[in-house]
C-alpha cells in the first residue's frame, strides 16, 4: 500500500483516506462520499484496531462483515481498500505508541485508559502507510476527532482532517457498528441518547445556560429507560475539551451511556464546530 | 521546510537528512559528508531538543554555536539548515509524544526517564517536516540508533536509518560536543572509557567471553580514575539490548560514566553492527 501510494504521489495524484473499523454504515458512506469528491484516488481502511481496546471490551465480538464492505465500497467507487491483518500493524515484538496528553484525558478517555493511546497510533501508521493528502472522520467520535487533529498538528503530520457531521436513523439514533448489539428492546432504549440531546438543545433555545441545570435534565431523560447506566454526561469547550459551567457558541454536550451491556455515544455543538 | 521538501519530492528529489543538536564536531561531518553522496538534498537539522532533557539536565547550558555549525554546513555543501526555535516544534499547549517502549528501557532510558520519548518525538517530527528518504546517525548514541529504527519500523516511517561508525579524537575519545565540559584534567580522566572498551575487546580477541569478567575488568579500568563514577557498564545483544552472559557476534558493549559533572556514553559492537 505505502508503495502505491507513493507512485500515485510521484504521478502527481492526491489521495483521501476514510480511516473505518469495517462494518460500515450510513455514516462511513457520507464520509466516503465526501472524501470521493475531494481528491484523485479515494482509500478507505478497514482495520478492527485491537490497540484501541481495552482488556474487557469488544475486541473479539466487535461486529465485521468484510464481503459487505467491499461491496458497498465498490458501490461508492472507492479506488483503494486497505485492510491489513492486526499481525501486519502489530507485528511480534511492535512497542511503538503515541500519546495524546491533553484532549485524552477526559470523556472517554477517562473511563477508557489505553483507548486514544491505541487509536493515534493507528491512525499515524495508516497515516504513514496510506499518505493521504485528506482524511474523513466523523463527528459522532467527537473526542477522537479533536485528538487526531491536535496530534497530526503537534506532530507536523502532512495531512488535513475533515469532520463530518453525525449520521442517524429516522428516530434520530446515531449511526454506530455498536448498534447491531442492541436487542429490540433496547434499540427503543437507546434513543434516549438523542432525546437527552434534543432536550439540552431545546434548553439551550429556550435561554437556559446552565451547563449543571442541562445536564440534570439530560440525566432525567436518560434516567427513565430501565437498561440505561450513564458513564459520563459532559459540557465542555469543543476545542479545548476544558468543562464549561455555561454553554455558549462551541461548546461540546457530549455523553456516554451504556444501554445494557452496549456502550454508546453521541454529541451534539452548540452552533458552529471550532475548526 | 516542509512546503520546501514537498516541492523537491515533486521535482522528483530525493533528500537525506543529519539530525543534529549542533555544536558540530567531526563526528556530525563524518554524517554530513556519508549523506551528501546519498541523495539529491542534503538537510541538516540544528535543534536542542528541550524534550530529551530531564529537568536537573544539562539542556541550557549545552554548547550552541549557530554560526560556527552554519559556517561548517556551507563547507560541506550542505543544501538546507533547518534551525527552527523551541516554540516552534513544541508550541503553547503541545501534547503528543511517540514513546518506544522496549529499547527503551535500559541502558540511558533508566537512568534519564523521558529521554528517549523525546528523541522519538521530535526525530518523528524533523521527519514529517524535511521528509527524508535517509537520515544518518551515530553510532556514538547506540541505543538512541536502535529506538529510532524500531520506531521508523513499528510507525511505517518511510525513512531508511543510515548508522555510521563512532569518530574518536587522536587518543581515543569519542567526539562529543559534551566533551567540551572538561576541564584538561578529566579531558584526561575521560578516556578511560575507551581504555576500557579497549580492554574488553582485547579480552573477547584472547577468548574471555564471560559478561560478568569482562564487566569486572572495565570497572577497573575506569576505577583508576579519581574523578569517574560509572552511571552503567552493560554488555548486551546488538540488536534486542537484551542482557547477555556472554560476549559473541553482533554484542553490544556499552557504558556511560560520569568525569566530574559530565556525564559521557560509548561503545563497541563485537563484530559486525546488526541491521
Amino acid at each position: 500500500m505505502q508503495e502505491r501510494a507513493f507512485a500515485l504521489k510521484r504521478a502527481g495524484k492526491t489521495i483521501s483516506c476514510v480511516p473505518t473499523m469495517g462494518f460500515l454504515h450510513q455514516g462511513h458512506l457520507s464520509l466516503i462520499r465526501a472524501a470521493r469528491a475531494s481528491a484523485d484516488v479515494l482509500v478507505v481502511t478497514i482495520f478492527v484496531n485491537p490497540a484501541q481496546f481495552g482488556p474487557s471490551e469488544d475486541y473479539r465480538t466487535y461486529p465485521r462483515d468484510p464481503e459487505r464492505d467491499l461491496r458497498l465500497c465498490r458501490q461508492e467507487q472507492v479506488d483503494i481498500v486497505f485492510a491489513p491483518e492486526a499481525c501486519d500493524i502489530y507485528p511480534d515484538g511492535y512497542s511503538t505508541y503515541i500519546e495524546e496528553t491533553d484532549l485524552s484525558r477526559w470523556l472517554c478517555g477517562a473511563n477508557r485508559p489505553g483507548h486514544f493511546r491505541g487509536v493515534a497510533t493507528v491512525v499515524t501508521k495508516l497515516f504513514n502507510i496510506v499518505q493521504p493528502d485528506l482524511a474523513y472522520f466523523g463527528q459522532k467520535d467527537y473526542q477522537q476527532s479533536r485528538v487526531i487533529m491536535k496530534m497530526v498538528k503537534d506532530l507536523n503530520l502532512p495531512v488535513r482532517i475533515e469532520v463530518c457531521p453525525i449520521v442517524r436513523e429516522d428516530d434520530g439514533l446515531a449511526m454506530s457498528s455498536r448498534n447491531k448489539y442492541l436487542n429490540p428492546e433496547e434499540r427503543q432504549e437507546a434513543l434516549c441518547l438523542y432525546r437527552a440531546l434534543s432536550r439540552a438543545e431545546e434548553l439551550v433555545i429556550s435561554g437556559e445556560y446552565s451547563a449543571a441545570k442541562i445536564r440534570e435534565e439530560m440525566e432525567a431523560v436518560i434516567g427513565q429507560e430501565v437498561h440505561s447506566r450513564i458513564d459520563y454526561i459532559e459540557i465542555r469547550d469543543g476545542k479545548t475539551l476544558e468543562p464549561r459551567d455555561q454553554v455558549g457558541e462551541g461548546t461540546l454536550i457530549a455523553l456516554a451511556v451504556f444501554i445494557g451491556k452496549t456502550r454508546l455515544i453521541d454529541n451534539l455543538v452548540i452552533g458552529k464546530v471550532p475548526g
